[in-house]
């Protein structure tokens, strides 16, 4: 029998939400529930948003109004730049919640920077930017590190269920040879922008022209891919990607009425890895209306070998709050830079819920 | 389709085999296969085994005889100080195997680090001594500050399958209310000195006498619910551990004849943490013959809950090999100091036998 002491109180952190969307609502929400952390300002570009009452979006957004949204919160507006939203007071932490494609976030992590701010990104693309984009890899880790801030790209995908779970079930592993990893999720018990961005209910033919635009369906297979063959020393060289509709056998309920049998009820979109030929590296998600075996799992070929599973798997949208909520710790500990989940301490729960 | 160079060739580090029981000898002949290791010298206090080729003690174990106990190695005598094993030479890592109890071996770690060595652990107290034995840990920090090297204790469990992998598990939630985790392996397919440890063959007044004794059974189930507890932010404010023997219900086949009806096939061991009465941490490990269902398995109840399994179990002896070798790039890279696997990048694999 032993005793230990509760951890004393931290110490509340100012963080930024940078991006109102669905998933930067539901963190401004998480922050302001949050134990050790304070809301100091929003943040969004969207001229629909700026300049309304941060309880307002929230109150919109459909989920359960925030006990927390008292005092300074409650007449916060929503700013259209950082700047505005500091308005010269000091802050720790951006959650940075806005576009998939690093190119254009750029000049907002740029803002987070120049304002003294470290960034927590879900921008898919920073996932593991090294390897992705070098070049603006490159100038982001001079700047963080001249104005001794950290960055990291994190969620739940990529960031953590497809790449960093498998990568860590391969720890005690020797002579890795092949990894497979699968997410499949019911998109029905997703929101309808995820519906959407999955291709519920559009014909298969438009569904395969949006896939061949890019852009559509998950973004960040590639970081993943990248950042498990980082991670386990494999090296492919050539990598393919396929997508492909999922097609509804039945009649199905969507968030937009019924899709049909023969329209689209989600993608299945793959990533093969190889070296001389022979797959070393697969992964495959499946986002689609009526699937029942959800789960994520990793199969490694490697001596021990692991079979890896989590029932009903992760769900998507919950899992990237705590992500993100989660990673803050490890930022503020960690050195001025761009960094990745590669080269900072494991990630650990540490978002608790104001009693 | 991208294409990725293959890394550099990693230069070679020398290591120092501190031990040389069942799973010294694995490690031993592991850094002569893995590309990027060289076996620097090999250490046992043990008289019986001092002073020996470390090939005749290599091929005694039973194991495939390893292709590379060539070069060197082949003239390679076991030595019984550290001092004769190196002989003036230099090298990097001791991958220290030898007993569980931090206080006995804290003689051997500190003659590692006076020998500006850095330490790879299998010592099970050494996963969190920081909370275990704090005067010791304190002692091993400094002494590592002052040589400028690194500790690290790690291996399978603890350090990996009822701890990290838990623990990463529960990264991507928020508010973790309680984890359960579960260890269930067949001692049937073990060593038969594993066997020996969890009292196959004994009558059942034996075992409860000697898991009353201590020193008995699996080593670590403490330190595993302490990481657990520190990674997670629980804060148990009483821990009570509980085993008792697994009872055969038929004849069965072990390492040492037959074992009867009534007589033990292994052990069960229970620790559960509790914070005002409710039980938030609780581990299970089963270690017995007869076993079918082997799995390590981990519920989390948290927001999302996570339920993680791995089907099959991570097999205890190849995997800890795997943990300790793939310790040597971050103990590599980590500062000076006592480490723990919360505070260093999350493990990843790294050996591979050369071709």
């Amino acid at each position: 029998m032993r005793s230990r002491k509760p951890s004393s109180r931290r110490g509340d952190l100012r963080i930024v939400q940078y991006g109102l969307g669905a998933i930067g609502v539901a963190c401004a929400r998480a922050v302001l529930e949050t134990e050790g952390l304070v809301l100091a300002g929003a943040v969004d570009v969207d001229p629909g948003k700026a300049g309304l009452l941060l309880s307002e979006i929230l109150e919109a957004s459909g989920g359960k109004p925030s006990a927390r949204v008292d005092g300074p919160a409650s007449r916060m507006t929503v700013a259209a730049t950082l700047a505005r939203a500091l308005d010269g007071r000091r802050a720790d932490i951006a959650l940075h919640t806005t576009q998939s494609s690093l190119r254009r976030v750029f000049p907002q992590l740029r803002a987070c920077m120049d304002a003294g701010l470290s960034v927590v990104s879900s921008t898919e693309e920073l996932a593991l930017p090294f390897a992705t984009e070098p070049a603006i890899a490159r100038k982001l880790d001079a700047l963080a590190r001249k104005k001794g801030v950290a960055v990291l790209g994190t969620g739940v995908n990529p960031g953590f269920v497809m790449d960093i779970l498998p990568i860590l079930a391969a720890a005690a592993s020797r002579d890795v040879r092949s990894i497979r990893i699968e997410r499949v999720l019911d998109a029905g018990k997703r929101r309808a922008s995820f519906q959407r961005k999955v291709g519920v209910g559009l014909s298969p033919s438009e569904a395969r022209r949006r896939l061949h635009e890019g852009g559509f369906g998950h973004i960040g297979l590639l970081e993943s891919a990248l950042l498990v063959a980082s991670g386990c020393d494999l090296h492919p060289d050539e990598i393919r990607e396929t997508s492909h509709p999922v097609i509804a056998t039945r009649a199905m309920k969507s968030a937009f009425g019924t899709v049909r049998r023969g329209e689209v009820a989600g993608l299945h979109q793959s990533l093969s890895g190889l070296r001389r030929g022979e797959e070393i590296l697969r992964l495959d998600v499946v986002m689609a209306l009526g699937v029942s075996d959800t789960h994520d799992a990793a199969t490694i070929d490697a001596d021990p070998p692991v079979r890896l599973r989590l029932e009903g798997g992760i769900p998507g949208d919950t899992a990237t709050i705590g992500a993100l909520l989660n990673a803050i710790p490890r930022i503020c500990a960690a050195s001025p830079g761009l960094h990745t989940a590669l080269d900072l301490p494991i990630p650990r729960p540490f978002a608790r819920t104001r009693r």
